[in-house]
């Protein structure tokens, strides 16, 4: 496994461009690469995961959209990490040796949420099995509750992770159980593994316990406006850091009332990047349509 | 669309069975046949549910288990029933035409349960996209809340389904609201929709609220005796029913405690039949290796 | 403890009468109690408990309310049965002393829900230390999991129960697990206990597993159709019971569209029965009153 | 009303100390306001709250205590708040009205839990119910959605909350929803309110977010240490503030794994503090005697 690249900065959980007619757009990728690099200053994204709709995506298009982020993202983006995690052991371990083989960055498994593993031995035991097809690539979790309603405690698993998951890097957590990340924040004392926090409304909150980095979908339109904050709270500068904060948060609070979700995030950033996301796939409807 | 076989009997959500290496043991379904029809009574089969852990497997997987089911049932089964439903729509719509190219007696789809349809409308309009490829096929909506976490009432989703979904045909219906139930049979004076209820254990409550038949897992092993207690009602002789009833019910709940479940199921039934139904995928584990 | 009498028949859940200003309307109880017998032909009721919104009134209000239950039943009714449960026990002792004092037919009490028992010892521990207080009353275990979020299977609760609990009689059994339900009723082959179903819309499956009786709000205005249910069901004429459930669950199914709670009940008996049943306590608003 | 004092650090949730037979050690408090000052350095305390089974007491336990505490903690504690809040508002307002009569600090109320109320509108009705019987006592609304399970959001209460409850002085909240807190720090610039952050475990990022003060049951026996953490986190020294979290979180991290809760916390109390605190009421039983 070669040394790998140190992740710096914001991720962004990137959206997934489709036609009007619900084909994947693969043409805007470029146009998006470029309006989160210049306009938002992130390089890093992480792409098939919530935001992106990818569980709503088959395998052939998961492969097609991954394989664009590659292409367009080459020298100008940091990080490209690929969600690869699906119900079924055979399309996720598919998925990573295709991700491997184009020489991503980062790879990630959501939990299985069907059957749901109900402990740390299950939940290590899948992953394990995803890994192993991409033994150079560094390997996230990503651990959100809230939409799996796997609730094993990260904290638990990271013990002795590193022998049965050698690639193991990190954790996307989408939690708001802090407790659970200053333990994993406080195991981590070496510093090998990040720590990405994926509830960007409290984020502050996680710095200020420690956390690494941050991977969210409100990067992909606040990330400049984000950047701002991380500076302030490294100055640091509680009291504007707050105030980004809050500016986030009186956003998502908005859209909250609206209906927060993949759908409207989708409307949100046609509206505000100019980059035509078209509508979501369903079961997800389109927000601008919605009553 | 010809004019359909009546659904007779109990059908059996059947199990996949698993080589060691967990493969698909395709060479079991033909004895596996055989047992639920000479053994059990019971001529009908749900391929690819819950019990089959069928969201666990490939699309490339279900397809041959599917055709395999068809291919050993031909002349000995009564309906075989597949379901084609998973996350995201190109490949329930890909396995519903696979299922329709066989000839199968019914396709059934869950839903979707990751982005969760919010309403009776956005629901429907996910199944109708997946009936619409298979305009020939009786179809079944897949209705259990317990695991989806999609508690739109069946009674309201009946409204007008025959407008958006001319195949529809019925519920299997794995939930315990007998409210929901018993309006929906109420709905359906003129008897055109199959009702088969999924909850074995209180099957005899959905009987006395008029539901037409039942699918689940317990009839790979209890079919012949719930036969018998289909027929004690029928008679009707309620003391003999409900002593059926506690049985299985007895039954379960010796195995509830033992952890209840897929795993379970699958090594009980291959101690039951002594058909070898080999352990199941992960993120389940052998039930017989577990504490 | 003289020999009990035999609980026959429909049990109403009775709704407390209040003054436009909030005041527990006690004149109101007479008319109530001939309405019962009369009209709905109903001799058995269950006062303070959910639908009487008993654990909205303080300790001296559901004495009195009790005491003229009491006093206007005598002689009309045969079955009074006085829920003295609350989240603190001495405020169930007193209240089962107090009950004890007036000769009621039996207490009931509900698993206390803000601390919760964890298993079933815990649970019966707190229910003897009521109990014991009454030790010539029939008790009444009160399951209501939907409201209460304690689901300790009764089944389990039932073993050695008569030991700890030696005036045990039965259970409002408030739950849609007629698995447990049935597991109920065949340990109580004796027939010592009584399993008195408390979810109306699917009475009917529950009398099928073997119930003995129901306690319910909609008895207060269902109650002559639901004894046609039982005659129907008696006979057996299962189409016919069927019918009648229908009406409930119709009926039902139409209030629950109104937002279905006890103030929905409290304006539906008012304009039903004639009887003024005032608005409910808050945190409840008046129905009427409700956009 | 009298201009009222500054909270100003630790409030802790009191523990109800009580004989080995159940009944309230009354004569324990002085020792445990002493304990308290002396050891914890904390001044302020919450009385009858989650932490002191206020719920599981009765109305006369909770008058006696509560005059316990104002009258040991005289001239010692800067503030007593009583938490007065109970399922029924007869005895929330009786509660109120006798603290309002011994001058306390402050009351608090609990949404009501067994009917909840389903909007702002609902539960500001009740509060206000309760607040306007001491209209001379600041109000805290205890916030606690995992208990009690009503998730209004806070932020929403404030709307207005000044005009319908004059003594609004603030939130005791216990959630980890740290957007909400956010906007109601966001809505609280000219610091009229006082948000007191109730999971001890993730304080530091509710500090960073804006919280003005913490009440917990830790701080009971980790008050020194806590105020060691505010301390590096006004200076701001984030490192340490970080330490003091973690062994925080460590310390309720390896209670959490015995079980953690209310009955935990007394057996620890007890033992580290050498105040006898008895064993909790049921429905919690005696921590040191569970397996």
């Amino acid at each position: 496994m070669a040394p790998r690249k140190k992740l710096k900065g914001l991720v962004a959980a990137t959206i997934t461009p489709m036609t009007p007619d619900g084909k994947i757009n693969l043409p805007v990728i470029r146009q998006y690469v470029d309006y989160l690099v210049n306009e938002q200053n992130v390089k890093n994204v992480f792409v098939n995961g919530t935001t992106g709709e990818g569980l709503s995506l088959s395998i052939q298009e998961r492969k097609q959209l991954a394989e664009e982020w590659m292409c367009q993202g080459k020298d100008k983006l940091d990080h490209v990490i690929i969600h690869v995690g699906a119900l079924n052991l055979p399309e996720c371990q598919e998925l990573a040796r295709h991700a491997a083989a184009m020489g991503v960055d980062g790879i990630a498994v959501i939990a299985p949420f069907f059957f749901k593993p109900t402990n740390k031995d299950e939940l290590v035991a899948f992953l394990q099995k995803v890994a192993s097809e991409a033994p150079e690539v560094p390997f996230y979790y990503y651990h959100i509750p809230p939409l799996t309603g796997v609730k094993i405690r990260v904290e638990e698993l990271l013990d002795g992770i590193k022998a049965q998951i050698p690639t193991f890097q990190g954790v996307k957590f989408s939690d708001t159980d802090l407790l659970d990340l200053a333990q994993c924040i406080h195991k981590n004392e070496t510093g090998e593994f990040e720590f990405l926090y994926g509830v960007d409304e409290q984020l502050l909150g996680a710095l200020a316990l420690g956390a690494s980095g941050a991977v969210g979908s409100t990067y992909n339109y606040l990330g400049r406006q984000t950047n701002l904050m991380l500076q302030a709270f490294a100055k640091p500068d509680f009291a504007l850091a707050q105030q980004y904060q809050f500016l986030t948060g009186e956003f998502l609070n908005f859209v909250i009332k609206l209906g927060f979700g993949v759908a409207q995030t989708k409307a949100l950033m046609t509206s505000v990047s100019g980059i035509p996301m078209g509508p979501p796939r369903l079961p997800l409807v389109d927000a601008s349509r919605q009553k």
